[in-house]
């Protein structure tokens, strides 16, 4: 018999659990909003009570501790989120299921695995996942692995050149006008008076935007060196950002190192918002074999 | 007897060779200024002839081509000095030295290297080396080997938040005012009209560049994210740039990750000048393992 895999995409706005098997392939899905940890547990619980799964994949909002020889491995650390700042979310899951493997990494990490093996990076090694939804998180797979260092990469926050004439302040807590501050949802919000949804296709306001994202993806290249850039997030649904995206990556670089073709370097998550759930539960197969 | 190793630092403005033990002490070095590819060889020839090798380590200045799938691996890629643009490098020296093992890797992943076993960050696993010299380029060592993707780091060609007031043009013949077009030794000495060591400690130029270098140090934090930051480079050496860039840093990411106390975290190359050249016999010790 099949045995059974988890998947626990754990965002700040809602969490997904699935059950599936070792192809990543979803058996049952359950989704609810992130409200304080305990009750959001009692769900994960509730869910996952109902099957024998060997493994479960939890990809998770954060920052979070994730390394092993840390004493708040598996905490989220400094959140935003009150009720969630040094959680012990790896320990609450552990403890309620002792026999159950868990692989711990970021909500990021997990959709760009599931991009590395499902997705727009099948047969590549180095992928770069951005999401741009209610905040700016960059996951990265090196050589097949989930990339991690002292902590995980938090490419959101990086400083950004400021588009030519745009002075928009920025809505980052922390850094102001960083990516995220500049870029994601809440920032297109604040700056156009209405969501990005609500902007039309041809508003100029995506020429700032694309650049902003642009010149992401050149810091990425130029840092991490990756095969593919690939964007998820409710943002990265305006279709229109992609060409212009690659026309200001172009840029930007203006040559200097060798990439690929841009229409095969910077895509559209292929999975769509399954990238995140597909991935932990990926993660856990590996982490059975 | 112990086996020799070889290393090869070749830099943009000189070249420096050395033949070591396995413990990266240097036995015998030579340096000579980087001319033609052809001349610079002979250079290198005449001073390993002498010696019988088993491995060299040669760190290169670049863009290189570091993918061993590739056809034009071990090529010095697309570098402004012209002599040496597409310049099969690394193919010289295998046919020159058939009997000897090569490792293949950029100037600033070997002075990682270098640090990494040797210097500022032994009992480390996550180096990042920043040299600010003729050109600002990034090393990076993680979880012990050499970093790279489909390509290695290009770190000091990234986009920079213009610090307030500041609005030098920039001197990279590719960006204008990437991070090496703003902060690197000939961006200096053009928005002051002297060297950087002819200016004062206490000029308020340094707080400019220090903002310049605190955010690099974000944006590798952010990215990699290392267990320490080591500054080399001819600029590097202005002592006071230090606590200054630290208390940018600090400013600039207002706690959003948590990372060491930042005199750990941010330091100066402790080899010095022999970061490179020693990294070199180190990695090629590697090799014969
Ligand atoms: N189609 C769209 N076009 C532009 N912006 C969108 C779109 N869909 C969602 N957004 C914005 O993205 C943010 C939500 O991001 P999303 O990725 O859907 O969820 P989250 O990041 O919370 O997991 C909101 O700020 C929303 O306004
Ligand atoms: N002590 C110093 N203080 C400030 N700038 C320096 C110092 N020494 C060298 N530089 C500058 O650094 C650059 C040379 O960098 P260096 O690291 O010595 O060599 P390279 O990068 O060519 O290998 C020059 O622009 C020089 O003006
Ligand atoms: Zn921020
Ligand atoms: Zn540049």
């Amino acid at each position: 018999m099949t045995q059974l895999l988890g998947g626990i995409e754990a965002g700040g706005t809602k969490f997904v659990c699935a059950v599936g098997d070792e192809t990543g392939a979803v058996i049952a899905r359950d989704k609810f909003p992130t409200t304080t940890p305990e009750e959001t547990l009692q769900q994960v619980y509730r869910f996952f009570d109902q099957y024998d799964v060997a493994a479960i994949g939890v990809g998770s909002f954060g920052p979070i501790d994730i390394d092993p020889q840390s004493a708040t491995y598996g905490h989220i650390t400094d959140t935003p989120k009150l009720a969630w700042k040094n959680y012990d979310f790896l320990g609450a899951l552990q403890q309620h299921y002792p026999q159950v493997k868990f692989v711990w990494t970021t909500d990021v990490n997990v959709a760009a695995y599931g991009e590395y093996l499902k997705g727009a990076g099948v047969g590549k090694q180095n992928i770069c996942y951005i999401t741009v939804g209610t905040g700016i998180g960059v996951g990265y797979i090196s050589h097949g692995q989930l990339y991690g260092g002292r902590s995980h990469p938090e490419g959101g926050h990086i400083m950004m050149h400021r588009a030519a004439g745009d002075d928009f302040a920025g809505v980052c807590p922390y850094h102001g006008d960083c990516l995220e501050g500049i870029a994601a949802g809440p920032a297109i919000e604040q700056r156009n008076g209405k969501k990005g949804h609500e902007i039309a296709p041809d508003d100029p306001f995506w020429q700032i935007e694309a650049y902003y994202l642009a010149q992401a993806c050149m810091t990425y290249t130029l840092t991490f060196s990756p095969d593919i850039i690939v964007f998820g997030g409710g943002v990265s649904k305006q279709a229109q950002l992609f060409p212009m995206i690659r026309a200001e990556f172009a840029k930007l670089m203006n040559n200097y190192v060798r990439v690929p073709d841009l229409d095969q370097y910077i895509q559209h998550v292929k999975l769509g918002d399954d990238a995140g759930i597909v991935g932990s539960l990926l993660v856990a197969e590996d982490a059975m074999k």
